[in-house]
């Protein structure tokens, strides 16, 4: 096998109480990748469709990604990249990381399976590292993992796979403003309570606890978060009117995508998912604000092979 | 039924990463209680053995807990309790829990069940508010409901019950010194750092996801606080080189149990935990300190009906 086409999908970190910890991956809206063995050594990414993005390799976040996977292989030829992006960048829902995730498994796949899911997550890494400035697992992980992923620390990088309850359905909303992630993180309370943190992880033992039992109604009691969301939410024009919303149109819970300005949603089955849609998108539409919305069950597989 | 025998077990509250939150109960180390109908309305204690400890049951945790679930019925007899104390109080193995959680267990048997488990927890809880101040539910809720149990949250009143895997085992020992509950509070620092917080809560989901997985290496990866062990350590001589020998003698993990002066490890199989016993009473032997070793499966039930 020379060339490889897969679907890399986007992705909800910062799921509620798992605030830097949990993330999720979503199935239906994602980037397009085609990955081909090349004779000459290294890495060239001769096409971006959708976007504009570096086409030099140590510039562009899936080039810098696949480098760093190259480094522990000592073949003599090279991989490379087509990226078809449908994920807007800036989005909040892991745009950066579908493409360092997918360069990774491509080249992984094409090279016969070599690494392991952990040093693919770890190689992705450094392309996240070129996007936000740290090397954070929170949205590649679950693009290569699928389901939810908890990231338990990250020296030793040690992840977890969490599959999610069959009928869990994720709606999101990108209200298209801007949320620059120097202000998602200058917001941020360097010190919490230690009651604010009691809270959270009750609130995390309960939200894991849901996706191990299948408990929808345990879940939505979970997610809350009482530490970031509410300083970040300022930076998200209606957000609590939206969230308000979402719970009466029957939705578990919801909270913020990544660092925003997505929002996410997560509804028992697709027709309250459907409903949870409609209301977020008739608050944005009400204040003349563009948004995209997705609807998706929670994506058990991760990145999927399409030829 | 107008008399009831039980065995009320100990338990291990603040479990590592879940300070708070996470409790466990023990199946060799516990109370017995003999619950009673009598003609006279309200609560009598007719006998505690093994402690001196209030009769009158206003004064007594596991009188109060009773008058609180009595509260909730109209009934026109009472009880009477005696209580045989094998748990010492102030070991850090819920003592007063026991005593708390066996009277309102006891007396729902004999009124033929009417309260569900939450509800007594809510009842035995009133009984820790005499016996520390605080209601919690630490304590009370594994005793009750056994296995490992997480306070998601107190308002509402949210307890899950979480399974044990089946060869994990618990190594208490109890080093005869006191702690002050008033300086194990002390210590606590009232604002925690979002790093810590973000490592706790990986824990947490690590610990959470091992348990539901029967995981015994993502358990003990999983078994650190950073946030409340390493001030409280200061208060129990030789906590360290007791951790580490634990760590030595194959334990999973170990940590303060509740707000010590007794210290928890856990392991897989029991010949590890009996390994585990053996360097812990070392430890304490040649410092010339007093110890009670427990070593007990994880109690998957909770309070034991005896006759």
């Amino acid at each position: 096998m020379d060339t490889i086409k897969i679907f890399t999908p986007a992705t909800v970190a910062n799921v509620s109480c798992g605030f830097d910890v949990l993330g999720l991956c979503l199935d239906t809206v994602g980037d397009e990748m085609i990955i081909s063995k090349t004779v000459t050594k290294g890495i060239t990414i001769s096409k971006i469709v959708g976007q504009h993005l570096p086409l030099e390799a140590t510039k562009n976040v899936a080039g810098v990604a696949a480098l760093a996977l190259l480094k522990k292989t000592d073949i003599d030829y090279g991989f490379d990249l087509q990226i078809y992006k449908k994920i807007k960048p800036g989005s909040g829902i892991g745009s950066s990381a579908a493409s360092a995730a997918g360069a990774v498994f491509g080249i992984n796949k094409l090279l016969g399976n070599p690494f392991s899911s952990r040093e693919l997550v770890s190689f992705a890494m450094e392309g996240e590292k070129l996007a936000s400035g740290t090397a954070h697992a929170d949205n590649v992980a679950p693009a290569l993992l699928g389901g939810f992923t908890l990231v338990r620390s990250y020296a030793p990088l040690d992840i977890i796979k969490i599959n999610a309850p069959k009928e869990l359905y994720v709606t999101v909303i990108h209200p298209q403003i801007e949320v620059k992630t120097a202000d998602a993180r200058s917001v941020l309370k360097q010190k919490v309570t230690l009651k604010e943190t009691v809270e959270q992880l009750g609130n995390l033992g309960g939200l894991i606890s849901g996706l191990y039992t299948n408990d929808y109604d345990l879940i939505g009691r979970s997610l809350h978060d009482k530490i970031v969301e509410p300083l970040r939410a300022i930076l998200i024009p209606e957000f609590d009117i939206v969230k308000n919303r979402c719970k009466h149109a029957g939705a578990l819970g919801s909270g913020i995508s990544g660092s925003g300005p997505s929002i996410f949603a997560l509804s028992k089955g697709q027709n309250t998912a459907q409903k949870v849609a409609e209301v977020m998108g008739a608050t944005y539409k009400k204040v003349g604000i563009d948004f995209d919305i997705h609807l998706s069950k929670v994506n058990s597989e991760g990145i999927k092979i399409l030829s």
